[in-house]
């Protein structure tokens, strides 16, 4: 008897299929790094859209639109004819049988598999705390740190007409890292020098902002001298710099910070998140050693143990350099991105792969509207603060923006709103309402008498 | 015994207190035309942003950001001093005692009131079918559409990618109005021009766009030739125009018309309203006669009977001229908004006042990417069609487009768009699962046998 026989003659020889999981900057590398290597893609994200997360807090508050930092993973990929882009969700990894399940129900099989799915919010095992205090790692976080941080002005203007006071019109941002001290600023900038004009009965100098941070440096991950230097220039700017302050509550309108004079419950108009970030849960589905945040340990072609045909890349990878973890950061994404493409192109052609080095150029942060700090690794070293330090953070973030319109469009808005000082995305979208705010405001929940105007 | 005498002495001559209530083009004219005249103004609005209505077809088709034609009130009218803005919302009118109510509990006095509320959609007592079929009337309207658009697509080419087959992509638009048949003209050019390259397994020219009207002819406000230009354009851009079909009942992923043959079920990916519109609410709290659309009839000093402290504009006014009710659109809205101050200034100089009259410049709608039709009324009298009638429309809005930076802003992405064929907006944001449609393609309702893939 004679079996069917299929695929015997003439069969194509068998390309590789290259599964990427997440389209930021780790997997839009490494799809673009086996542009010409003989395998077929498969890029697969849950949104339709790469965000340049390093912009994403001048949308929450208000400098740029949405679109200018956020372009469709297939635009970008448009001209790569061995890439296929797929907008779906991962629900199982099976690492033995090489195949991938998605929420759709279907399955699709892999030669080799990247993920790359980062990672988001941690509140400590205080879940409870993310509607009350948002982080901000997707474009719906910054337009809704937008609709808040706006509509607080909003709503204290509005008391002032109606009632003649307002509560305190006070920002808190808790976590002193590089988020925390750029939305610091910023929402110090907002209130100094955009909005003062535009509300007639609250003054917007009034308002305080607050940056909360654990620890008793800001931005411990850089050298001291730097670290000092921006703590200084964010009180300049009027922000209120609490060091070895733990938040141990949240509330609807309060958070509840121990310090070193023991505790205390401040009011809040708009609280924002930025002290913590755990891994994507893709880790868990591997089955693989995780460290404490979630994050895949992996040794250095960035192979969880025992799955070489599995890389796992950025914000999810746990590599060990010199003694050090590579910090998760937009760089070293990028740079293991790229690294892919060299070790299955070594795969292709039989040579052993590559060990993957993170080469570091430096780092920085910005902090407000004209000053900044930079620890320049390459092409020389160099620690740089205020103004060329920001000259130096605009040029690289321009640079890097995915897309040559979107430079253009992100430059010219810039220019725009520096000399002008207005802000040209000042919308408040979606709900209305502020949540906690305005009801422990009208219900004077802490007793406390009304303000008089402050101008006659 | 001497009683407390207050504001004797040097009180200062009471200015009238004007409240304007919305921030459209009426009500952003009246106010602007205040700003010389010794009044105090107060305009309310439950958005804190004026949105450019002529052009949020093109937020809800990817083309423009929403801050591109959305801008804050309070931004706009900064400089006017006597103006202030407060974003509240009205919740009741004392006619009598001259004061309205707001949400959060306080009372304003005013001595004139300017209500300029406009429409909202009406779906002719099936308000079910508002979350199957939306309209387009809010910024937060135009991202959804977007959204639901955009994700459409993305569903088709992952079903093509993961089983081999996707069910009818059908874009069916109610109502053969100028938003209707602008979005049926821009749907068509999105799955012609731009999104074919970038969906490698969905063919996007197989996407059918179908557009019902109930009348027998699209665009009945507009003169017979023009109306069948504009029917004979949308045919050319591939767009299956159905007149004289009523919609019975809409569903998740289908729509019931009954036409000349007899009542057919339709199956729909994304189905969007443009059929009706009412008046706002705020006609109501006034008290006073309404036509059937819920518009306030008023005189030609735009009073409704015996108020004449009382001035209704826009959308939300019936006023009859020449035997025929003045349309619904900008520019009779902004011309009562100018009218308000010349009817104050009378008032304040003790003259009578002047009568409205609508001056018509003519009306215009545009078609997709090239084509438009133009009714000129001023400064000459003619019928355009085609690129003229285009090129005249896109100067016209350029020129209305609220504020400077916007203007050069929208023209600059435009004309990108329009030579590269790309779209910047292309986001999907928000909930990223579309309703109904999936689970009816998932479920094969219909029994639909599987599509062959389009291509090999």
């Amino acid at each position: 008897m004679a079996a069917p026989v299929t695929q015997l003659v003439h069969a194509a020889p068998a390309r590789p299929r290259v599964l990427i999981l997440g389209g930021g900057f780790a997997g839009l590398h490494a799809a673009q790094s086996l542009a010409r290597l003989a395998v077929d893609v498969t890029l697969i994200d849950r949104r339709n859209h790469h965000t340049f997360q390093p912009l994403l807090y001048q949308v929450a508050l208000a400098v740029l639109s949405p679109a200018d930092i956020a372009q469709p993973i297939r635009g970008i990929l448009r001209k790569q004819a061995n890439v296929q882009v797929l907008m779906d969700e991962v629900t199982g990894i099976d690492g033995i049988g090489h195949r991938i399940s998605l929420t759709s129900g279907g399955q699709m099989a892999y030669d080799y598999l990247v993920v790359a799915t980062g990672a988001t919010h941690s509140y400590f095992g205080h879940d409870e705390w993310a509607p009350l205090a948002p982080g901000l790692k997707t474009i719906e976080d910054a337009t809704e740190i937008r609709r808040r941080v706006l509509l607080a002005f909003e709503l204290a203007e509005r008391q002032m007409l109606e009632q003649g006071w307002h509560p305190p019109l006070n920002f808190i941002v808790i976590g002193g890292g590089p988020t925390g001290v750029e939305l610091a600023g910023a929402i110090s900038d907002i209130a100094r020098l955009y909005l003062r004009r535009d509300f007639r009965h609250i003054d917007p100098a009034r308002a305080r902002v607050l940056l909360l941070e654990g620890s008793p440096h800001l931005l411990s991950a850089y050298p001291a001298d730097l670290s000092a230097k921006a703590e200084a220039a964010l009180i300049r700017l009027g922000v209120e710099v609490r060091t070895n302050a733990h938040v141990s509550a949240i509330g609807p309108g309060w958070v509840e910070a121990q310090g070193e004079q023991g505790s205390s419950r401040i009011d809040a108009a708009v609280t924002l998140w930025a002290a913590g970030v755990q891994a994507s849960p893709l880790g868990t589905l591997l089955g693989v050693p995780l460290d404490r945040r979630g994050c895949v340990l992996v040794n250095d072609r960035l192979n969880p143990p025992g799955m070489p045909e599995v890389f796992i890349l950025g914000d999810l990878a746990h590599v060990e350099q010199d003694g050090h973890p590579i910090p998760g950061v937009a760089q070293p994404a990028m740079q293991m991105g790229d690294h892919v493409g060299r070790m299955i192109a070594a795969d292709l052609a039989s040579k052993p792969r590559p060990a993957f080095r993170y080469f570091d150029k430096g780092d920085m942060a910005t902090i407000g509207r004209r000053a900044a700090i930079a620890k320049v690794e390459w092409p020389f070293k160099a620690h740089m603060s205020g103004l060329p330090a920001w000259l130096t953070w605009l040029t690289v973030h321009i640079w890097f923006l995915i897309g040559f319109r979107n430079r253009i469009s992100v430059f010219a808005t810039w220019i725009w709103s520096y000399f002008t000082f207005t802000r040209a995305a000042r919308l408040i979208t979606g709900d209305q309402h502020l949540p906690g705010w305005q009801d422990q405001a009208a219900g004077s929940a802490s007793g406390r008498a009304p303000l008089p105007p402050d101008r006659p």
